[in-house]
């Protein structure tokens, strides 16, 4: 069985993240698959997916890291290109990458307690979004 | 057809490296399962899964890189806020990610000859770890 | 339904960066699989998969993250070990992943409108490479 959903997301951009968690439990919870695994997939090269515990101390801490490594105001040859000043947002998504697969049984998914889906828009603006999520199982 | 499986760990913590090809290798061989995909999930957020040359120059290359961009020593604000000292093993999971899917055909993992599913325990401190397997296909 | 697939490649090494998704796209069509997933798997320890806007300022934005993080004249032990000198390789194969899952709906990929199935070769030589595709779905 394959169940197609989405998720409509409202973002501030600027490496929001936000707790797609209920979102997801409950699309496959309703979605009629007992047993198998979800793909949730940002079809964007600004943003990405992948799982932290979600308080405002861990967040700010991965924040810090991109911010480090990555830093906004650093040269882009993106944006010396096409002058929409995203460059750091197209190499923070590459970096983290699009897609997460997380295992569910008996309609639950199998995190860890502490364990959040987290999606993370690393565009320079506000952003309207739509992740796909594919439920496929038996 | 799915099938769930776990693998049991127990790890040193702190970057602590650890080759579970053998582990995940057998459930596929042992699941009935010809041909598919497994999902390798670490439902924590202080862990992830990537795959690696399994020899100790690769492993303390890479965690030299890990000891670089998120040191240990860092000032965390998840740290700040619970005491626990592992905001670094928060940032580092978050970044590799908590999920790992490998194809397989006729019961057989389908990774390179040095290439070796491995888990990382980035927490401070010994653990006891419970991985999740999905093995699906036909 | 579960279809295998592969992607035969010609890679410049050091970083060389190619667009799949034509590739991933045709395969995807031609399975007969009409929805489901499709997980592209390297299986190589020196390479790794994600997606990107594929145009060149935002490649090279890319490759110098790498060459900040992970230099290829850092001191690696595998290089001590193994005298291959890809020591770097090993270790930007590590942190961006092996396996990239994308879903179809009707045949078609659900990527976004900029955003493209990117393979990136990090050894240190011209290499030939066979990527895995495991097509899954109804």
């Amino acid at each position: 069985m394959v169940v197609t959903r989405s998720v409509q997301l409202s973002t501030r951009g600027n490496g929001d993240m936000l707790d797609i968690t209920p979102q997801v439990a409950r699309e496959v919870q309703q979605s009629g698959v007992s047993s198998g695994i979800v793909t949730i997939f940002a079809p964007s090269a600004t943003s990405g997916l992948t799982t932290i515990e979600y308080e405002s101390g861990a967040l700010a801490d991965l924040k810090h890291l991109f911010d480090e490594i990555v830093p906004e105001d650093g040269d882009y040859r993106h944006n010396l290109r096409w002058g929409d000043g995203n460059g750091h947002s197209h190499v923070r998504a590459a970096l983290v990458g699009p897609s997460l697969t997380v295992p569910f049984t008996q309609g639950r998914l199998l995190l860890g307690t502490w364990q959040q889906v987290t999606y993370i828009d690393f565009d320079n603006r506000a952003r309207r979004r739509e992740l796909v999520l594919q439920i496929m199982g038996e």
